[in-house]
């Protein structure tokens, strides 16, 4: 029962240090480890193999609608960084740059990939040549460096895992037409899979990608009241086609340039499954990506027949979840704690009285409601929980959201609410930098997206007062 | 027809110039594109979707064997890298140095891994403390960099995609056991899914991996004769361990090194296979990783009902098989061609005779033979043929392996032999490294491996002529 205690008082509770309470559980539930690389974490078995279930879902999706994966080289020479001047200027200040190779000082320098596009356009000016070639719906999976000053694991470190999608389109119609499918994708996977709420919207111009010409973001609000960016998808238009000469014949054999667009998901979004769902005790995981769904503890192990009836609930119930059996020696009650850390949606017990009437006990992570079951049917009855876990993960989510949404149709409305409170602030925009510029000073936070299809709130901009028909979210972010 | 013969004509007969044959398939079968990047390849669909499938059934027996997947930082700190001496020796030249983060010159200089013993080094000395903590059993999918003079696609280049395990163990034995079960592991899957013989065995002193006490390698042979080292096993006893500080309590409650082990095959084996088993119209793809295993051409496809038929066998295939549908508007020549090239094991014709015979061709792409089928248990019809394929690549690799391999009794007739003739060549030696390095010098090739239970030529070293236990496969190297 110590040992118990200390495994719980080692997180910080949330309401007291949500920053403390963040890193405690990356921590504490084996996620992530520090290296000694600055800035850099390490993945550890836990945290990876989440990734690789998110990676397996996003996989599949992109599949599904025509994509497939490639592999680009890590490095980009400097002068083909350069190309897109936009872009280049947007991430030249942060990227990581190898001078030498073995200990020869290199012709030119080569940055290690804070994003892939330059790659991918130098790539497609060699193969597309006509409108047969096209659309070109490649993916990659791999690492990209940003050199961060400040990093939290996940959130932001120097070097983070993703998928960088990258397609060229013959017309600008199928281009926006891709950006907003993938767009779509993502929230579908966030909402099916994550259990997370996102807003769907456009970014204004100074916050978008540098280089597009429309950025569209996916924006989550976490426990905290920050809102954080869980995905982007951008139409590139032909700015970097005309950069990098990429150009197809047409029908009527007149060359055209390519229309372009990228998209990606990052580590990041586990950041946010964390502080979406977690609570005091640790991780709350959603249970169609959580590495494993259902852990079975043995009660009174030292008892007949109870190892043995929980190994043959582990036997059958494994070929359909993911499941733990946890026969170690540690108490109940560490048991408990440690699966309760760690996020696993379902606890099952079963004990000797249980087995006498042909029943065990499901704890729910979410709602530490539980459940006495009969033996018969078990696969269904944990089948339905784990959707049901899901809906009310994602409801809850939901209603906390709109809990922590406010309208304001003033500035001032605007920087009180915001002095005193974390969430997302609606309020109309009339589309001018100046503006905006004006209203993340103000109000200290900045635009996170305008979402499509909401109604406006007033006709008029909150900052100029001129007429304005852009309702945009704002919010502190991550 | 015209297409189709440049097609044909685009690829150097392997008989003439096997390298050259060799750099044709990887792009006119669309494996890889050169890039900007001097040294890197871009992998294409094709050629990712062929390491997608390699990649699936590793990682399947990895994690039956007990293994997880981790992602350790890509950046190694030069004070972290020279921990080991042997190690930092073997691998310094050949690093790529990373000196400025943005526009900032970084105080210590950080490579690019060429493999990451050290940072699992690093983070094992942090998690392991107890004999409860082991064995730890990790592995990784990553890219790695070795700055390489001269560079061939998937055989030798700067950034290449790899696997590397890295285990941690109590004793001397269960590290041993280990690095030999792992090695077992890529002979059964090289075996069983590459249709490729290798050669398991240990290499010499001079051919081991930098840090190793043992390694362990499967060497394959290669069409024209030379000999590629196809996925290597190392056990490092306690070496690392010590310079790293890996120490944990034993069940007496007294502090022990840890033993470690690592093993590794990289996208280096895509080359092994197109060696293996390509021939003069493109590659030949070993049925259970090809990418596509039928391809379905109609033939006179314009008739009424041809489309439809080969349509709807599509569809009932796809749920079993990884099946294309060709209806473009090319020749059914170009079509043939094009599916030779890209090494499809079987291509299915169907044209308004066959429907009406309610059969279809099947055409081998190893033999060419063609076999006229009934449309009536067409799936298990295709399943033993996929099966048919892989056991005849096997048989006929092994084959051309045993006419390749030469015996030598005497250092002068393996200097003879080996002038006239690519292969394997046994020879016994007596374990001294001047002898190994003379006859490497005088025959102009090198030690493979000493090969796991294979009897004895003679007892005496070809070398010095003194008593040798040791069989030796020699050859050319990849």
């Amino acid at each position: 029962m110590a040992d118990n205690k200390k495994l719980v008082e080692a997180i910080t509770s949330m309401d007291e240090d949500f920053a403390k309470w963040y890193t405690d559980i990356v921590k504490n539930a084996d996620l992530i480890d520090y290296s000694g690389v600055k800035g850099c974490m390490i993945i550890r078995p836990y945290g990876y193999a989440l990734w690789e279930n998110i990676q397996n879902v996003l996989d599949g999706m992109f599949k599904a609608t025509g994509h497939c994966n490639v592999y680009m080289p890590m490095f980009i020479p400097e002068s083909l960084l350069n190309k897109e001047k936009e872009h280049v200027a947007g991430f030249a200040p942060e990227v990581a740059w190898v001078t030498h190779g073995g200990s020869e000082e290199l012709a030119e320098r080569l940055c290690v990939r804070p994003t892939s596009e330059t790659l991918f356009c130098d790539h497609y000016a060699n193969i597309i040549k006509s409108y047969r070639d096209l659309p070109k719906l490649y993916n990659q999976w791999c690492s990209v460096v940003r050199w961060e000053k400040t990093t939290r694991p996940f959130l932001r470190s120097r070097e983070f895992l993703w998928q960088e999608g990258h397609t060229m389109h013959a017309t600008a119609e199928e281009a926006h037409e891709e950006t907003i499918k993938m767009l779509g994708v993502y929230a579908d996977f966030s909402k099916r899979y994550l259990a997370m709420p996102v807003i769907m919207g456009r970014k204004t111009d100074i916050e978008k990608f540098a280089g597009a010409l429309a950025t569209y973001s996916i924006e989550a609000l976490m426990h905290d009241g920050k809102s954080l960016q869980a995905g982007t998808s951008h139409n590139f238009g032909t700015g970097f086609a005309k950069a990098f000469d990429i150009q197809y014949l047409d029908k009527e054999n007149k060359l055209q340039y390519c229309h372009q667009t990228s998209w990606g998901v990052s580590t990041r979004i586990i950041g946010a499954v964390i502080m979406v769902h977690g609570d005091n005790s640790g991780l709350v995981l959603p249970p169609y990506i959580a590495p494993t769904q259902l852990v079975i503890v043995p009660i009174a192990q030292h008892k007949e027949g109870v190892v043995e009836k929980a190994t043959e609930l582990y036997n059958s119930l494994k070929e359909k979840f993911r499941v733990e059996l946890d026969v170690s020696e540690n108490s109940a009650g560490w048991k408990f704690s440690q699966h309760e850390m760690r996020g696993i949606p379902v606890r099952l017990e079963i004990g000797p009285k249980d087995i006498e009437n042909g029943q065990c006990v499901l704890v729910r992570r979410d709602t530490r409601e539980k459940l006495f079951v009969k033996l018969e049917n078990l696969e269904q009855t944990i089948s339905e929980l784990l959707e049901s876990i899901h809906n009310s993960l994602y409801e809850k989510a939901l209603a906390r959201r709109a809990d922590m949404t406010y309208e304001a149709k003033t500035l001032e409305e605007l920087s009180t609410i915001g002095a005193e409170k974390n969430g997302f602030f609606k309020a109309m925009w009339c589309g001018n930098r100046e503006c905006e510029e004006k209203i993340k000073e103000v109000a200290d936070m900045t635009s996170r997206n305008i979402p499509f299809d909401e109604e406006p709130i007033t006709d008029k901009c909150i900052c100029c007062g001129k007429p304005a028909d852009k309702l945009v979210y704002w919010g502190k972010a991550y």
